[in-house]
Order: structure tokens, then C-alpha cells, then sequence
């Protein structure tokens, strides 16, 4: 080989070389904090990690001989980009249960709901305009959304989710493209829609014709109480669902879908047919057969009955350790919850005091979209065993009081 | 429950909600294509699909199990972004070996390389961009980029691929953010870049700033000859290099990689992680499995051999049926061939009488970023049997023979 030419002699830069958009990217506070809490000794509530010691490990392995020996050629082949058409006929039931009048145009699989942020991005936002979401709300979604430009506005939530009353006067204001919302056991926020705001919600994004994009990866693991209904029932043509494999089975498939009109569903394959063609045939069909023998549905009764329990001994052990002042969410499902400190606390530096007693959490001000909620946080109870759950509140109890103390 | 107020009642015009950007959306037309040639009936040489019966099926089934026994949880848990960290190290000891000097932070792992195109575009293209390719080029890319609204700028090919004497005339005239290039066994045209034109290109570029994309899904491909040196060895701090595991494992798992200047790596990175947060845990640490086993390499040679027979048996074929004035290329590796038709054949046409005739393709205009090419197609050899292909060329030697004649 000869010597290049340019060999050493001349640097790219870079820099200059990226699209304006890159100026709104963002790494994941949250992944980056994953990073410096993974050390064993820290307790960490910041992840949004299921329990892995639950995952049906050998329901698994089972299901990838079973479709490796009778249908390989198949699973390691290129696909179609809508999904792998049993495992979509699978979901079309599924949301045929929840009550939506699904068929198999209504329904496309994604790399996990994250994809599905991303894709709606691509379909729907045009730089500067306008999305309602709940303050606080999930991070993934701003993180996807940022990259397209949009302005964000926020109505605000408490205890039974966004409060619905003060949407209109935001419709009326501005001209707005879709309402984003998370119903069941919110991430980060803990907290449910209440059935009435549901109706509320369906009729004023109605009436003033703004689609909804309904969000909702956590759905399946209620503790106690009933089932509310899902959005897209209300008004079914207005609404994008997402959901997700990721907090029932397993989240390293990477394993999502969306449910939509069937033209909205349409745009979504292009954008997804441009971003990866498909998603692994192979881990569809492994996933597909692990839920057509039932197994998904008798796992997330385990899971439901081992995070009610982590739940349960983290709001004791909060009601034991917290100082008075500090408020929090009491989730019915899903995998977090949501603390108030006092005013004077900054969660931020109290994430340092935290780490030096061996404790990790998301300080709540990512969350919010256009600022607030200094003095919040959020909790992962599902991925810690009860013991360390008990161990880790007591030290952010003590991290807690030395902040408002000192 | 209650009726929803908005049952039935009122109807998003979702049409309006489109952001612009969805104008450029297509659906591929080899995708349609290949909806309509899956009849049994139909030889397709429309695809781009590998030999199903070459998969490792078998090793597959091994590494899922010996990685479900020995790392279940790990495998089906969140992981990093940039890729599970071993699968990493193969990468940067393979782009060693190519002379690249590549480190951990040089590697991003994706969705096969279709999802690296559109990393790309996210991080490098604004509205109104230049951007040099060859024509034809490889129209994923196109589909991938056109959402970002850039400006394509072409450079014509022949036997030795892009015509780079041509590019420093573009480079002058034009702002160019960058060169898109398919040096081996180009899709679609089946030509390599000859080595002096690598070392030119890297040349021409360098002087102009421009930065060179590395398109290289086949290069492990090669049936003759000698590997030709990577454009990133001749100047690797501007150049971004694509590779995939589709064409050398299977498909179905989507599993790519990007190497590049790791300040670009830490930018995909951010865009890859708004995009679905990480490509499968479970899917990286299988393909890791089976490459440390050795069998990567080995099987690489298997496929070397039965796509050069079927490269053969189609070249005699085309010798034996094809009617004068047709014309095409001679792949070194690969999995296609560029066909010219006499001028006056237009070979959407001539799909149609193919398609009479029982014997698909895909017609060349879409390859063109800015028109032409309407008498060329593309040819799969890799897909289909030799006594199919023979059998196939013969139907469609009768088609454009008709063509021609009619």
C-alpha cells in the first residue's frame, strides 16, 4: 500500500460540519448518571431498570430453539417494516381486549417505545411547533422531539395526572400540533389520569381538533385498583398509542408498537422503513412466541406482585426516614414515583450529598420541559431488592436532612 | 364505562398534521416491488435478499443458548448506547485488521447500517445541503436523507466506480457537506472504486474539506481478486465508514456499525439514543457469540463461494440470452449487477412484460438522486438458486427481446 496523501496532513473539523439541529441534542442526564452510580456499593433509585433476577430467562431460550429449528431461514431473513404479521395479529387482539377496534392496518412494531417517539417527530414536527405535555413529563419523549425543533407547553399535574381544566385555555391560545400524555403510573410523575379527566381530555383535544398521543409503557403493571380506560377507546381516530414489550417482558429486545388510524400508521412505516428498514425479525418471532403460549400474561402477574411489594417497603420506609416537609406520589403501578422536597432544596446538590452516602436518584428539573421542579425527584422501586430498598431510603433520608439542616 | 363524548362524533384530518418534511417520504419501490414478485411463480432478481439457505442457523441456535444460560439477565436487560462493549472490541480489532486504528470510542453499534444513514442525516444535514453521491447510488440512503432536505449533487460511475476526476469540477462550483460513496460491489451498479481513485478521492476531498461517508455493506464479500485498501485507512480522521452484519451473518438480526472520529461517534451517539435508546442487548451479545467462536470468518467463505457460482451461472446466462445491445457490469463480490438497455427500452416497461414473463427486477431510475437512467435495471444474484437464475435470465432475455422488437 502506499502512503495516503492525506495521511496525518489535515483534520476534519467537525464542528463546523453539523446540522443546526445537533445544537438541541442532548445525552440523557439519566444515562450519564447510570454511568457514575452503577458502582456496587450505591444504592441506586435513578435507573428505570425492571428487575432482571423476573426476566422469564428460560421461556427465552425455549422460544429462540423453537424458532430457530422451525422457522430460522425465516427469522434471520430481511422483513416487512410494519412487523412480523403473527406477532401484529397478536397486538391487534390485545388492543382488541383494551376495547380498540384495531386490525392489522392499525398497528406498527418499533425498536421499543422510544422508536415510536422518534418516528412521530419525523411525521408530525415541524421547527417551532407547538406540543402540550404534562410537567413534569418523559424525558425520552423531549429527548426525541428536541431534534425537530418544537416549543414546548406544559399543563401542569397533581395527584390524578394533568390537570385536564387548565388544557383548554392553553388550546385556545395556541394552535397546537399534538397533546402528549402518559395516563398509567406516569414516568416520572407516579401518578394516574383520572377516568373522568380522560373523557375531559378526549373531548377538548376534540373540539379543537389537536390529536393526542397517548404513551403508555407501564399500562399492564397495575397493583390494585381497576383498570381505567385507555384513551384511544374514547376517540380512536385521534389518537396515537404506544406501548412497549420493555417493562413486561423484557427491555434488551427492544420491543415496541404503535397503534393508529391506518393512515397515520402509513407514514410511520415510511419514516420507519428510512430509519432501519425493520425491526429483527428474529426477535419478533421469538417474542411472538413466547406470547402465544400465554407466558406474557402469566409473567406480569409475577411482576405485578414483586413491585407492588418493592413499592410497598419503599413508602414505608419513606414514612420512616424522610423528614417532615417532604411529600411524594403513592403509584398504583408502574416502576417510579415522585418526591416534593422543601422549596429551599435543590435536588441537584442534593444528588452529590446522596452519592457520599451511597445513594442514587434523577433529580425531578430534567423533567420539565421549560424549567421548575428544582426541588423534586424521581424513584425507581423496581429494580432494587426490598432490603436495599429499605437500606437506600434510610441513607436518602439522612442525605435529606443534612440538605435542609445544613 | 361510559359512551366517550367523541364517539364517532368527529375526525382528525391528519393529513394537515403532516410536518413538511413527510412531502419527501417514499415508500421504496424495491420494498412494493417485492410485495408483488412474492409470488411463487415470479424468479426475482428484485430483492436484495442473501441466500436463506446459507444462515447459520444452527450456530445461532448455540449462541442463544449458551447466552441465555450464562447472561440471561444481562442480555435481556437495558443496556449502553454505543453497544454492548465486547461486540465493541471484535469491531475495533477488525477495522484493525483493515488498518484502521480504531479504539472503543471510534465504534457505534446500530440497527444495521440503514439506521446509520439516518444517524447521519440527523447529525449532518440541514435543509438545502449539498451532498456529492454517485449515480446510481444506494437509494436507502436517499430514502434515508431526503426527510432532512438536503440538495443532491451527482458524479457519474463506470467500471471503476465514481468518476473522481470529475469530483474536484463539483467541489469547486459547490458547498458540499458531504461525499456518499459505495467503494465495493456497489448496490446497485456492482462496480469497486479502483484503488487509485480511493487514493485521489481521499485526496480531492481532504483539499476541499468535504468529508467522506464509507458505505461498505459488501467489501467481506470479495469472489477474486485482491481486497482493495479502505478509504478510512487513507485518511481516517475524515472519513465515517459504514459496515452491517447483514450481509455476512443474516439480515434479520439488524446489527451494523459506524467507525469514525470519535467527537462524530459521540454525536451519533446522542442522536442513536433519542432514536431507541440502544440496539438489542440480546441480539449484540448472540452476534458477539457467534463472531468469537470463529464462525463469522468461516462462514464468510461458505457465502464467497455460492454468491460467485451464482454470479457466474447469471453472466453466462446473459451471454447466452440476452440480446445485442445489452450491456453489464462484472462484480468482483457482492450481490448485483447493473444492466443497460439499449436507450430506447425503458425498463419500468419492460417490468410489466417481465413480469408476463414470470421474472422480476428492480428498474435503475430510482437510483438516479436527480433522474436518468430510465433504460438500466439491477440484478440480484444472491437470492435465488443457479438453475433459477439461468431459467430467469432466459425469461428475461424473451422480455427485452420483446421490448426491443415490439
Amino acid at each position: 500500500m502506499l502512503k495516503s496523501p492525506m495521511d496525518g496532513q489535515w483534520t476534519t473539523n467537525w464542528e463546523l460540519q453539523y446540522a443546526q439541529r445537533t445544537q438541541a441534542m442532548t445525552s440523557s442526564i439519566i444515562r450519564d448518571l447510570l454511568k457514575l452510580t452503577q458502582q456496587p456499593d450505591v444504592i441506586s433509585f435513578a435507573g428505570g431498570l425492571p428487575a432482571p433476577e423476573l426476566f422469564p430467562i428460560r421461556e427465552f431460550k425455549e422460544a429462540c430453539a423453537y424458532i430457530l429449528e422451525h422457522d430460522g431461514a425465516r427469522a434471520l431473513q430481511y422483513g416487512p417494516t410494519d412487523g412480523y404479521p403473527p406477532l401484529k395479529e397478536f397486538l391487534v387482539e390485545k388492543m382488541q381486549k383494551y376495547g380498540v377496534p384495531a386490525e392489522m392496518e392499525n398497528v406498527l412494531i418499533t425498536n421499543g417505545s422510544q422508536q415510536a417517539l422518534d418516528l412521530i417527530g419525523k411525521v408530525f414536527i415541524n421547527r417551532g411547533d407547538v406540543i402540550v405535555t404534562e410537567a413534569p413529563t418523559y424525558l425520552g419523549a423531549l429527548q426525541a422531539w428536541n431534534l425537530f425543533g418544537p416549543r414546548y407547553v406544559t399543563v401542569p399535574s397533581d395527584d390524578d395526572g394533568m390537570q385536564v381544566d387548565k388544557l383548554e385555555e392553553v388550546l385556545k391560545r395556541e394552535k397546537v400540533k399534538f397533546i402528549y400524555v402518559l395516563p398509567n403510573f406516569h414516568n416520572p410523575a407516579g401518578v394516574t389520569l383520572a377516568e373522568e379527566r380522560r373523557y375531559r381530555l378526549v373531548e377538548i383535544a376534540g373540539k379543537y381538533g389537536v390529536p393526542i398521543i397517548e404513551d403508555d409503557p407501564y399500562g399492564e403493571l397495575r397493583f390494585e385498583g381497576k383498570d381505567l380506560v385507555p384513551i384511544i377507546v374514547l376517540h380512536k381516530e385521534n389518537v396515537i398509542y404506544l406501548s412497549t414489550f420493555s417493562k413486561t417482558l423484557a427491555p434488551g429486545i427492544r420491543l415496541g408498537w404503535v397503534t393508529a388510524p391506518g393512515r397515520v400508521i402509513d407514514r410511520l412505516i415510511m419514516a420507519k422503513q428510512a430509519a432501519d428498514l425493520h425491526t429483527s425479525t428474529f426477535v419478533q418471532m421469538v417474542a411472538n412466541d413466547i406470547c402465544q403460549r400465554g407466558i406474557l400474561k402469566r409473567h406480569v402477574q409475577i411482576i405485578r406482585k414483586v413491585y407492588r411489594e418493592r413499592r410497598d417497603v419503599m413508602l414505608e420506609a419513606m414514612e420512616e426516614f424522610f423528614p417532615e416537609g417532604v411529600t411524594w406520589t403513592r403509584p398504583q403501578g408502574g416502576m417510579f414515583l415522585w418526591v416534593r422536597l422543601p422549596e429551599k432544596v435543590d435536588a441537584a446538590k442534593l444528588l452529590r450529598v446522596a452519592l457520599e452516602e451511597k445513594v442514587a436518584f434523577v433529580p425531578g428539573a430534567a423533567f420539565f420541559p421549560n424549567g421548575g421542579g428544582h426541588n423534586t425527584m424521581r424513584l425507581n422501586f423496581s429494580n432494587a431488592q426490598p432490603e436495599m430498598i429499605r437500606e437506600g431510603i434510610r441513607r436518602l433520608g439522612r442525605a435529606i436532612a443534612r440538605e435542609i439542616d445544613g
